[in-house]
């Protein structure tokens, strides 16, 4: 495209992230929102009314549109619709972080096949670029792991729950009464939405792309004040932390970490995203991870970024998941230990009719079955992030080539 | 340039940078390094000896070289290679922040003039991306700030007489001895390499290049273990922190951040970079700051952005600098409160025979005047940066257009 061509684009969906994006590209002249696709046709929207459509069908068949930018909360449209505009020979941008997780190479494979480009920024960690960072910036490097707090909502939930002393129940209403929570919390503070982000960090810095059963999930539901009083008494923060390596490990679990630890300071509703590097060590960038304009801003570069014909470079590999690592954990529980969560070592072990827990060593398969006892009324459980100790496989992290 | 055709460049320079760039561009097959521009006749070098030259003006007037990649030390001659490059129609990409932060306008006009392209991002805070950033990502944004620690040498000086209690003398000896700081480290300590970079920064942000004589700077030499035990008794934390804003005000000092600041947990030879914005609120970005391979990063991604035509997109417009602010600042002296520094409200004061100090409000222009004591045994400053007040002579950041 040259640089006195307009970009031809249609906009599906104009909830919050759309309307964001809608607002930030009236300045840019090089777009032209040819249409908006809405689904509820009683809603006043901010747009003029002659843009406006109520199915995508005919949009995708207009052969001026040059670029598709997909912001719709259904997973499942929004992969029809990717897949019918991928198609259709049009570009795509999207924010469906649930729909990229599950299907990300198939549309990448898409993409390829038919010479268009597929990006996703907004899906990762709303206002930070570490999709693009992890594409171009870092692409080549030998990436050690990838972690972060990839959800604002559960941060601000344990922030309020650290600094306030709120219930879980209260932090959630607060939330959910700013906005920063979903009035149907689950994918948040179940550690779902985190999931996704991470498998989609985790194709950018190894090529795995990880199905959804080989991250070890849990969320912070089950949170009390007195897992919050033993990370005090030992200046230790709770964290809801998402960690992958190139093994193939992955999890979002609740974390005890440092004051050392890059996520410490990283408070109320703010996201951040680490990656260690052989090369460059700890580079951590932190922001905010949702809102309409920080979001929006994402889904804005990615149009530019299509304009520019910048695909992303990913190469997806398929590689054997066999996890031997070890990691110490903090297990509480109501009367008794379960037999299945085996401790190779035990550091602490305290007991008392209000509460019992463990800390101690666990294998990766115990720290799996401990993860689903969190959905069990009085089980926690909190990994030490730094306790981590991999029996690496063999570490294939291929230099991806720095294509221009 | 077409995706077949390798790019033609010249290295001036082959230190520590020039050797991690050098090093780093091997595993890329578009880049082809035509010569190696060294001092030194004697060093024995990890290149190809047939590379190697000893003067540049044959080289800049070789008409195949396309990209002059200039890591020198010395600014005045990287200033003379950089004009030359241009004027002979080459791009140039640079680490000397000096060299960039004295004569940014100049050769910014000289690029443009001449249709070619000037990168840099190496010279700011290594192996964080905070240029590109600042120019892609960040761009037409309402930016309040930018700031952070911008110098790794002083800040693990700090980190170690905090952490470990060492004195200034020991920690900056072993910052020399593993290679954080220079022999001579009067640009590292001295805040003057951190003040070249902040006005890089704010030309980026705000579109203001800064003179040097604009920002109020003093370095950490004259800090002492009751400065830290102060910062200690009140949870704050003594950085060495680069701030400018859109009104102009802009400081490299000491200073005591709380642990809400997203500086606090960046320790040791980190760097942070922190971008306040109306739309996206905190980000920030650390990694880094010094290093072969992180810096050689940078140059890479700078070559290759100038492969793909990526020029910056900066304005710069000259701006009054007229400040009327506020801020609360901790001051230590000997004996006498120098009467030059006014105080409009003093808050604590403490008086002994050991050590004086008084913590209050000062304007910008006593703010100025403090940090020249900083010179002097037995004074120290330290600002609060949170507490800034400033009457903002109406911001006019121009959304700069997003062009593609």
């Amino acid at each position: 495209m040259t640089k006195n061509k307009k970009q031809n684009i249609a906009l599906i969906g104009l909830g919050c992230v759309g309307s964001g994006f809608y607002a930030l590209q009236e300045k840019n002249d090089a777009i032209d929102v040819k249409y908006i696709v809405v689904k509820d046709k009683t809603k006043k929207r901010n747009a003029p009314a002659e843009l406006i459509r109520f199915e995508y069908d005919s949009v995708l068949a207009d052969a001026d549109i040059e670029v598709i930018v997909e912001l719709i909360d259904d997973a499942e449209v929004a992969l029809d619709i990717a897949r019918k505009a991928l198609n259709a020979g049009k570009d795509v941008v999207s924010a469906n972080k649930k729909m990229i997780a599950n299907h990300l190479p198939e549309l990448l494979d898409l993409a390829k096949q038919k010479g268009r480009i597929f990006r996703f920024e907004a899906a990762v960690c709303g206002s930070i670029p570490i999709l693009q960072t992890l594409n171009n910036y870092l692409n080549g490097l030998a990436i050690e792991s990838v972690s972060g707090i990839l959800n604002g909502s559960s941060n601000y939930i344990l922030s309020k729950m650290h600094k306030e002393s709120l219930s879980f129940d209260s932090a959630l209403q607060l939330a959910q009464t700013l906005g920063f929570a979903e009035t149907d919390p689950t994918l948040d503070i179940g550690g779902f939405d985190a999931a996704s982000k991470l498998r989609i960090l985790s194709a950018f810095a190894f090529g795995r792309a990880l199905k959804a059963e080989e991250v070890i999930q849990a969320g912070i539901t089950g949170v009390e004040y007195r897992d919050l009083h033993y990370a005090r008494q030992r200046q230790l923060r709770l964290k809801s932390l998402a960690f992958a390596n190139p093994t193939g490990l992955a999890y979002v679990l609740p974390a005890f970490v440092k004051a050392e630890h890059a996520s410490y300071g990283v408070e109320q509703e703010y996201n951040i995203a680490v990656v260690e590097s052989d090369e460059l060590g700890t580079q951590s960038f932190v922001g905010k991870g949702a809102g309409s304009i920080p979001t929006g801003k994402a889904v804005l570069e990615d149009v530019i970024a299509v304009a520019r014909g910048e695909a992303y470079q990913i190469q997806l590999k398929e590689e054997p998941n066999d996890l031997k690592g070890e990691i110490e954990i903090y297990f509480r529980f109501p009367s008794a230990l379960p037999p299945e969560i085996e401790f190779v070592e035990q550091k602490e072990v305290f007991r008392s009719t209000l509460v019992n827990y463990v800390v101690g060593i666990v294998s990766t398969a115990s720290l799996r079955k401990a993860s689903e006892y969190l959905q069990k009324p009085g089980y926690f459980l909190a990994v030490f992030p730094e306790s981590l100790q991999v029996d690496e496989p063999e570490i294939s992290v291929e230099s991806r080539v720095l294509s221009l």
